[in-house]
């Protein structure tokens, strides 16, 4: 089969032209990095299960009414998406403190929040993906107050229905990070969720024991980093057939 | 004169209570500080000099309906000013890139920005006074949706007010930081204007020159601070009668 077009590498995925136009293949690739792309690595069978954990995801988003970019999954490392235009805002939600908001308000890592709390970051590796606010982003025009409205309101859906859905496979969701973009219809434009939603840009916690089920294995060097995100999709009822613990780099055109 | 009791000091002012309940004496000090305390230093006059200027400002401000804290200068170096709990914010709002929001964003210094922008900082020495969202303020119990209505609508006006009174006198309004108090008034609470504004919390640049009339003399070690600091009372016609380059520390307590 002949190679698409790449279209753009980032950190954990490739996108190629698609099959049709308005149509993308986005490609998961098992690169880890962290710290701003200070600290690299390999996990092997990672873009198998991030392909289908996020699959897994956006279909379940899409049943209560939330769009997003996803078509249906090609083959074990590929997905079919809409082309859109991303807003370039990294979304994230935190339902209880770790990471970065430990670190800038001094909350202990661990602690609930008092509500859950929507934050915005310039994407921008050479910036260092600042934090900003809705009227950085408003003034700097990479969305209007129209488009933040939808973008909260969809966060905070997206949120409600994964904390539910984490909840019911004893999975805490610490925090997770989303990207929108824009999709036009004909004349008609709509702010859709894009990217994925995995073990990669997720904090997800053991109910029981508080283990992290994350990225922030590889981020901490903590280990079993694989077996965590194939403990993920495994109580997601999604193993993939291969990927109980082989070589799950596989044929990556195989349907 | 008896001392009054001191409340609090902050890097350059002191607290102390008032001669009547729900009333503060602020005594203006020398001192000047710069990257949250990493530099000291003493402008000799200072405190004279931005006793008047926030003294003419917040009396102009109350005049186009802005409340605040002020009730009138006591002497040289105080003023005394309505008791307030104060919210733990820094308001910023910003019409040039200067200063943080440069570094932040990749801006160069002394770009327009495309319309005044307002920032939130978390008053927190410790942390570093993080930039914080609306939504981190909210959720943290710093202020409410409707404070925060108040505060942001107030900023707006005190920038539109200040950019005019200073471009009457030949000063660009770069930027400035806000503090805003709770004040009670039997049962009914309202949100004052606080603290001071001055040279030490403006930017303002020359608008022929953009010479710095500021903190960032002192920030920046360009020397002639307190010249700067006159030079912005003199516009202002408020320079006070001993001030022109004499001692101005003088007697504190005279009328």
């Amino acid at each position: 089969m002949a190679r698409r077009r790449q279209l753009y590498e980032g950190k954990a995925k490739i996108l190629f032209e698609g099959p049709e136009p308005g149509t993308l293949v986005q490609y998961f690739k098992d690169d880890a990095t962290a710290g701003n792309g200070a600290k690299t690595g390999i996990i092997t069978g990672k873009g198998v299960l991030n392909n289908r954990i996020s699959e897994h995801l956006m279909l379940r988003l899409q049943e209560i009414g939330i769009p997003t970019h996803f078509i249906r999954r090609i083959n074990m490392r590929e997905q079919l998406v809409k082309e859109v235009e991303i807003i370039p805002l990294e979304v994230v939600v935190r339902n209880i403190a770790a990471g970065s908001i430990s670190k800038r308000f001094g909350i202990p890592e661990g602690q609930r929040l008092p509500r859950p709390i929507v934050e915005f970051y310039y994407k921008n590796d050479e910036l260092g993906d600042p934090l900003v606010s809705e009227d950085h982003i408003i003034a700097f025009g990479w969305a209007c107050a129209h488009d933040m409205e939808d973008i909260t309101g969809m966060a905070m859906r997206v949120n409600d229905f994964l904390c539910g859905l984490f909840s019911g496979i004893g999975i805490q969701l610490v925090d997770f990070k989303l990207e929108f973009g824009r999709c036009w219809e004909g004349e008609e434009m709509r702010i859709v969720l894009a990217d994925e939603i995995s073990p990669d840009n997720c904090r997800l916690w053991d109910t029981q024991t508080n283990e992290k089920l994350d990225k922030d294995r590889f981020r901490r060097d903590l280990g079993n980093v694989k077996e965590a995100y194939q403990e993920v999709a495994r109580r997601m009822g999604i193993l993939p057939e291969n990927g109980a613990g082989g070589d799950m780099r596989g044929p990556e055109t195989v349907q």
